[in-house]
């Protein structure tokens, strides 16, 4: 079978991870990624002999000895999709003038409004639903990691009303211009946006979200309240959990107290940039009230949770029927489970 | 030629580091490590296939289904040398109640104070000083950067005096039990005890240094002024800097504007944890003022770059006499210059 020909347009926190995940994927092949000025990020990409297609001008590049393969037209030609991690709006605008008119399929990230796709998407949630479509949307990471906790209690218990509370982290690890660095920010849109984005791949769940920033950089934090139908018992929460894809139970006693010791431990569990990109719950956060309220306690890696979803949506797009399989295969590359 | 047989006593931060990078070393075994209790750190080294041997009781380890190679004392009869990563006055315990009567060399870090060994070591600045010692004494990550990058001024422009100001992270990035999280901390004393430190590798080197604590978790700073014999160019000390052994020059028009952004990039070069062992200096830091000093700004990788010291000093407690040649072969392992 022919490899899957991947282009990455935009390399930032998002597509410098897809581009090495395409890359360690036995059905794709990265063409290339593009870039728009020079940067440590160029370098990176030529350190790790990625081909880079120019978005602008060139000459920023030359001058600063980063080696270019070509213009963003010349990788366009050579792809059988693009995944687009570009920051939001600047997709929907890549859709129309580059990926309709090239007659490419493309993956978009959360950041872009559900109509850019044909879909949204959270692999273990609704890959089906995706197989063969020519623009599928990948939720945001706090869409992702609410869909796929939820998608297993509903599945187990049933759902009938969940209000959950994000408490965001204030920017990524790299960036200096965003905050808070004192403060706690109430987001004042209630319900959030999380709430009805969790519907566009959950449709049928009841969800009310509210959301707080705060002064970390390394993840997000979400605690779930769920009035199931069913009655849950802790014990039986927890095993839900263990059994299910990319997500992954810590507990306290080991000294996993908080987001902080989560990272360090994907950084000694030797992953790629330190990334944890499962969905992770703590085993003394799990607790059931008034019988049917199930609580939980996750902690979403906003870098890197969406990454395996995106190289199962290339999958389901180019019309792989087994989601299964993709989510088995993707998994493995990861080292995940 | 036999491979030298290390063990690793203390698994935190310094520890965890030192093992993986002795697996590294082609002329060198890891027979072990020691553990005090069940953490997740003796789940990866469990994943790792690490050998632990319990300092205290097994009981903790057993009921958490941590598998124990034995107890301290069985490592201290298969060893040749220790590297010894305990928080400080532990080592000097440490060195009475089992180096000595074991008739063991040991590696001491920079937490306890000089005289636990028969010197303190930097690799690049005094190895030969240290080859055939018993107990070597790896100073600690803000000396090391210091000596370092101050040896190589003095041995170029010769030095007549440092001051130097260290702007330290307030914690660990795993530790959530310290601070300062919204305070600028001065340390008073006056030198700060890294300028005596320093004497201890640099012996002539007249240097005074002041320390203030600050909110972030990812690497210190140093601000250097060096009043030179010689008068430097901005151009000299660059490339001075370049071809320095285990110093990295980056560039603000990269993009690498702070800390946060030396982080990423060791991140995207897909170093083990994310780390930067080597002093990163700012070409755009770097200036002359009134003819005679120099100024530049450094940043230290905390968690880090006392890692290759310590393979270094493993060789010069045995007897490997060539100084330039560990340095290389450590260098090669870890992908440094």
């Amino acid at each position: 079978m022919d490899k899957i020909k991947v282009g990455v347009v935009g390399y930032g926190t998002i597509g410098k991870r897809v581009a090495d995940a395409v890359m360690l994927q036995e059905d794709m092949e990265l063409i290339g990624i593009t870039g728009h000025r020079y940067s440590y990020r160029m370098l990176i990409a030529n350190e790790k002999n990625i081909p880079i297609y120019a978005l602008d001008g060139v000459e920023d590049f030359i001058k600063n000895n980063v080696h270019i393969a070509g213009r963003i037209e010349d990788m366009l030609k050579k792809v059988d999709i693009i995944v687009d991690c570009t920051p939001k709006k600047i997709g929907k605008e890549n859709k129309e003038k580059y990926y309709k008119p090239n007659k490419l399929k493309a993956i978009f990230q959360g950041g872009e409004k559900p109509d850019v796709a044909d879909c949204s998407f959270v692999a273990q949630c609704n890959y089906d639903e995706a197989v063969g479509k020519d623009y599928i949307r990948v939720v945001s990471c706090n869409t992702t990691g609410l869909s796929r906790t939820l998608d297993a209690v509903n599945k187990k218990f049933g759902i009938k009303e969940v209000h959950a509370t994000m408490i965001r982290r204030g920017a990524d690890t790299w960036d200096i211009y965003h905050g808070p660095i004192n403060a706690i920010v109430p987001v004042l849109e209630l319900p959030s946006h999380h709430g009805p984005d969790v519907k566009t791949v959950l449709k049928d769940i009841n969800i009310f979200t509210t959301a707080i920033s705060v002064s970390t950089t390394l993840m997000h934090m979400h605690n779930v309240i769920v009035e199931c139908q069913k009655e849950p018992t802790v014990e039986e929460a927890l095993d839900l959990f263990k059994n299910t894809s990319r997500v992954r139970i810590v507990d306290n006693a080991s000294g996993v107290r908080s987001t902080a010791q989560i990272i360090e431990f994907a950084r000694d569990l030797g992953r790629n940039r330190g990334d944890m990109p499962e969905i992770v719950i703590w085993k003394e956060g799990i607790g059931v009230a008034n019988h049917h309220k199930l609580l939980y306690m996750q902690a979403v890696h906003q870098e890197s949770d969406v990454i395996p979803e995106n190289i199962d949506a290339i999958r389901a797009a180019m019309g792989f029927k087994d989601g299964k399989k993709s989510i088995e295969m993707t998994n493995k590359s990861f080292g995940i489970e």
